[in-house]
């Protein structure tokens, strides 16, 4: 943390960053397939997902319920995420709590192949890391706007 | 493989992450700079590559015919492959044999500047190492289709 | 070198490789959210910026007035550039120089979320590890143009 308030990165090793590269390869393939148990089962029992439009869902149940409701929406589409530019610091006092920040930018192609693409999201995630296997535990989602960005 | 049964990421080094990167950092520069000859020999001699429509190419001589074929098309056009979340599993027995998945996206850029995709695919690739340096052996790409996703 | 005058890539450690991707990752974030002298300090003082439209800005002073010229053009759209595809070589005589190539896509988003996109671009970094931090201290930008491509 302290190396960030000096305006600079932090360093991480090669082995952390495949790992959570590999485990938001494997996250995302449950949400783009719509596996939504799947998807809800790599977040911990607990975890949080605060939404870029203020809802905020608590638990695997809320974000199922969340989830099952927007699946006619991706009925005609098959929709991607894409993810870049991770920023992986591990808790100072807690090696098995990480958090991450990355860009996201959404495709979606429909049945004819055309492909559009949903306004860029940043997300800043906590993951925590249980018997070797990393959960997402808080996740907050925000659109991209015009101008500076505070957050970043 | 079994922890993919049980539904989970298998873990991959961060040197083994670095290298398949790496590989295929190397490989898209050739396709993309329609340097098909090049292309063809990051594939082994008998290198197999599924496309989407059904067709399937075996051996690099078949890969050149198919290549050479399809070089008007991409006349007017800078194509860039894009690949993101690859998951990368050494066989068990074999460290010198991967399994890959990943997402690509393909942006054309006319001679105006005007961008387009092509729409999204997945790709499972079989990668060996010889000598130290990787090949493709086999690789099959599926176009992604809306709904749930059986491959993932 | 060598190994790419043959034809081959050049390994990374997931070590270097972890790090060029957060240096990046940093470096972006500072550009995306208009923190142009943010930006400018990942540059080396005498930092060279070289354009694809041919112009050159040499040093911080010089990019901070280009940024500057070049704000109101951000003032209503969340500009995100993409990196993939990264080659990271380390000089062969020291360790602490990088030489480092990427593929770029830029989006656009606008305050109605319509995305756009810029044509896309490759990029040729030299990198300085100056105290463990690194800094750009050369950056060619060459638009991507149909046809083989004499760079790659």
């Amino acid at each position: 943390m302290s190396q960030t308030v000096r305006g600079r990165y932090t360093l991480v090793s090669g082995d952390l960053y495949a790992e959570v590269q590999t485990y938001y390869a494997w996250q995302v393939r449950r949400v783009d397939a719509l596996d939504i148990e799947g998807f809800a089962q790599t977040f911990t029992e607990d975890g949080e997902v605060w939404h870029a439009g203020g809802s905020v869902q608590r638990g695997r149940q809320e974000m199922l319920a969340g989830m099952r409701a927007s699946l006619p929406r991706y009925k005609d589409v098959a929709v991607r995420h894409w993810f870049d530019h991770l920023l992986v610091e591990a808790d100072a006092d807690d090696p098995d709590t990480l958090r991450v920040s990355y860009y996201t930018l959404v495709a979606l192609t429909d049945r004819g192949g055309k492909v559009s693409f949903q306004p860029t999201f940043s997300v800043d995630d906590v993951l925590v890391r249980r018997e070797g296997v990393l959960f997402t535990s808080k996740r907050v989602i925000r659109r991209d706007t015009p101008g500076p960005d505070p957050h970043r």
